[in-house]
């Protein structure tokens, strides 16, 4: 195969592919972002085309958008950026090498593993690609969702047909939840979810379906405490309380099995390590935004605890699970509050910074 | 403390402890069973004296009761005995060491791990106290259930409040069909149960909660079958249909990630080593009554897979775990379809045999 | 990269690539083979061409040589077909797509992994590429090693530098033992390995240098187990004693943790699953040449033994920890007991067959 | 049994029990210690009376010789206290209970597990003794073994025939480390040791018995370095410099597979986790003095790092596997460095503050 094939044929109905697309452009080192018209571009080898349905919004974006101290210094290098990364779409071509067996057809809804890797470190080699040493990740290292097609390696693509874009799209933050619940077995076990944004609400969902023995969310926001009630929490609890008081008295004084960080804030994580019961398991996912202070030796250490560090999602495994999931019915619709057409980014990004949302989606399809 | 003691005080409205009690006694080396009057046995030091409430039937219990091979080999030299394991009851009196930190108050309803451990050999010093090197089983090695009292180890008493007594005695069965289904995780895996006896039926339900992706269940008999889909399974299967060819079938050829035998027939433990996808799992619980051909080549080796073999409960992780689920609300009273006064015992027999039946109780306490 | 590039540049005093080479075919339908001469391949997408510095011989290279059953019904359709896997040479030329990150360069002295894998099906994408479900092997389904050159996967091609060239060879086999032991800890636990044949020397070398507290080593031939000794075996027994009580009596009546079974012969898989400790280990990689009888409920199921089908190496952990036991200072070398240039194939394999050998290694570079 | 039996009868030539004996005594609530007579302790139900014949120094009980912030708070309201929990002795009385199958005989050469478990808590009935959730420790919680006799449950009792007192021991710290090496699979990875303290020192013997690929060792004092040469390391790293940097360099860019923290000093606690390979491990077994600053976005979380908490020893895996590299010939013989009749306990204590001591090692039975 010499170059990309476009496949309008496969898809009754699909317009030819254009020159040009809609997609929005971090374009300068300031807030904000600009929508633009820019090429489409064309995949290389190993490499998918995908036309986007659905793209939502991650906290990352936030980041990008605002242009913070991170965003400065991940990406102040490699402007213009068309950013985002939680995507659905449907694939419009083949680069080289992508149609052999195991081939996803053109017209196939797909969702997307961010985390490009290089298939070749020790990582990668080793059963690890998520954390693979030279890693990229889509819409922050190379041009992502926020635009009407965006480049998808196939190995990155999972073919989702039979879902709504929407749920398509958020099977990665989905799959960071999966991946920090079941580093090991859940069934049975009393589980702590010390956060409730969109993460943390669908970790709430998961180990419900998942046979977790009882379940307790926290949080400062009582909507989003009334969402994980809703999704199947057993008992909410506000975050500014003695969380881990209040988790030992609840457990007879045992404390917890499994503590899933979703937060990032300091106060939560000392509160989870404080709860978990001695030779528990804690996984960290959330980011704090700073150094945190620890007290190691009664902490982790006295108590025998297992951390795990939880970052993107078991490539492939955490996917099949996260799958398999939604196909017992997860039903993940109630965490998604609010949808945009791709011009109204401005209001979307308003709305995630205000805290309130669950996950916002914006369409890029109606932008035209 | 020098001795039992016995604690009326702690119930009210219980009656002294009887000089005698009646027992379902294996008296003579022949089929059948006779009930007897025979002394109420004195807990000794680290034991508890236990009134009992419930004691279901287990397959071994029919062995006994028939005399086959297998009881004339494993009990022929210690006859009379007093047999039956799967046991509720309420603590009546502590043996020496047994009030202190942990002890379990008169009056208690427990349920019973019948594995009697010595707690000094390799395996019980290593986290492997279900095999132990000395192993001893309650009702088989000791005098069991089937009786108005019944000795139990303190150490194999399990707190059991708030469950009807009959859900309490299964807690055992219960807990092999745990044991056998978490060696792994199960969420999001596709199982299939071979054998939908009690103790597949209570796997079904089991793995159900657990999140299992899709359920599939075999068996002969239309009735279990149809116990086996009221309990979960996604898919029932005629066991003398061409079960692998089926369950490749059902998962776009892949195969089924988990097979929990439960049935110890050969023709189940060759479909499973068939049907298990590439690099899957096979927990072996069900017992053949002969020697098994095997292709391990083909079936084992290069398939990559991991076989279990599955004995006992965790001691007491399984345990544990079997509470969680149980209080979680899953209702296994459906799995229980006979009971019985202890005088009716040879109909209770005659009913197990026959293969019809689900779990049959017997009620020691209504002999009087 | 449009099509294979030749690398003499790269390798001072490599001769230009010539249009044809020897190769040992299986041409017909019959027992032995023949040296023809044949066209030199050329490399395709993501493949590599080396050029053979060794290739040693395997119990399949055998099978296919006598043209048994198993070869029969495996390469019938197949032939004509150059045969031989393990292998060592040097990379002379890149397919398109193996000369970005991670590339190996021209004159690379490399080892392979002979599970040619698809790369996108269940398996390969769970973390489990060595049962891929549409495995290939290298010498069975492809053109093999025994040849001036072979077309090697570039994901399948190891790095090998600084070792000779039937080490590298060997380092397949090998992995096949370091799979074997390592599926789970080996440091402070006593090991029984079944069969003394290169595989089972190998793990014993293997056990031996990752503290194994202590090793057994079967064989009916006394060569095999004096080399054995020499490789680390704390004790030798002939395999037709009664193995199992040896090793109860030998560990104190307890067993051994762990059972490497290496030699497909039933007898030795049943005193394995007899030796081994309650709640041990096995791992079966010896392939029986027919059914075997087990008694599961003895053998495995009171036992709560681990059983573990192995084949081929975990790819590539395996391949890495084999790397780094040899680079400790494993040294395998007393294994290869000859060395023959390829003309002389068909005493290499007399000798092969005649059980008296280690590991035999044609050299194909000196045919001219 | 009624009582303790003492067996002198059983020890040709041990002298009958005195009544009282000199020990080590934490009288009052300032620096320093004292011998003081007191009465023999008679063994209670459980309890094995030990005759101690050796007891080495722990930096615990540095604390509790300083009498610093740590110990005030722990022992403040239990003193007077014997000390010392690092022993070696003969049992020489039986309380009731401890005579059945599986008794240690009088004369036994024993160590002892020193955390003294409840047995019926949520983690000592699922696996995890070692963090009871009531757990004491000896020598602190109860008597210890700076004495002439010393009480030890039966259950904590390591019967150690064959080695020499002092090993015996040290077994305990060798069990952390055995403890934090082991946690996964060390064979054929590289290790970085950061601290060589005795524990330290033991790590890098234990994993370069076990088949560690690379071991790297850091300190900050030469002398120390010079012992971690002598055991194993492959190459010493004085701590000041940049570690996590050198390790880097050393592997290639990849970083270490495995960290194993045994200083806690908060500069090494974070070379550790920068040094760690992506997806590697972290055992934290040293304690901080203090609050530890971890970035643990980039320490942690993108690394996808395993933190384990390492506290005692698996009871009694880690014994197990400690007695089998003992019986492998591990010789840690070299970092006993002084050994002191009790009476000189002032002179031992200096020379442990000082920091150039190995193990330090009081010998009770020379106090008369």
């Amino acid at each position: 195969m010499d170059g990309p094939t476009v496949g309008p044929a496969a898809i009754p109905g699909l317009a030819p592919l254009p020159a040009t697309m809609r997609a929005l452009v971090k374009a300068e080192a300031k807030p904000g972002a600009e929508l633009r018209e820019v090429p489409v571009p064309q995949p290389g080898p190993g490499e998918l085309l995908v036309r986007v349905e659905a793209a939502s919004l991650c906290g990352t974006d936030l980041h990008i958008y605002r242009w913070d101290d991170w965003a400065r210094e991940r990406l102040g290098a490699s402007l213009p950026r068309i950013f985002g990364h939680e995507v659905a779409g449907r694939v419009v071509a083949h680069g080289a090498g992508t149609t052999g067996r195991g081939a996803i057809p053109i017209g196939t809804l797909v969702g997307a593993e961010t985390h490009i890797v290089d298939g070749t470190c020790y990582q990668c080699r080793t059963g690890r690609e998520h954390v693979c040493a030279n890693l990229r990740i889509l819409g922050v290292d190379t041009d992502g969702a926020f635009a009407e097609y965006v480049i998808i390696p196939a190995h990155n693509a999972w073919p989702s047909e039979g879902l709504s874009p929407e749920i398509v799209a958020i099977q990665e933050p989905m799959g960071n939840a999966v991946h920090a619940a079941f580093m090991e077995e859940v069934a049975g076990q009393s589980v702590a979810v010390l956060g409730c944004g969109p993460i943390g609400l669908m970790a709430v969902a998961i180990v419900n379906l998942a046979g977790a023995a009882r379940i307790f969310a926290t949080d400062v926001n009582p909507e989003r405490l009334a969402m994980a009630k809703a999704l199947g929490a057993d008992e909410i609890i506000d975050a500014r309380e003695d969380v881990a008081q209040h988790l030992k008295n609840a457990t007879g004084g045992v404390g917890v099995d499994i503590v899933l960080e979703m937060s990032g804030a300091e106060s939560a994580i000392r509160q989870g390590f404080d709860a978990v019961t001695n030779g528990g398991r804690v996984s960290l996912l959330g980011l704090p935004s700073r150094a945190i202070t620890l007290d190691l030796a009664n902490e982790i250490i006295f108590k025998g605890v297992r951390v795990y560090g939880i970052t993107g999602r078991k490539m492939f495994e955490t996917w099949y699970r996260t799958q398999a999931l939604l196909a017992q019915g997860l039903d993940l619709t109630p965490i998604v509050t609010h949808r945009f057409p791709m011009t109204r980014f401005d209001e979307a990004f308003d709305l995630l910074a205000g805290g309130h949302a669950g996950k916002v989606v914006l369409l890029p399809g109606e932008v035209h």
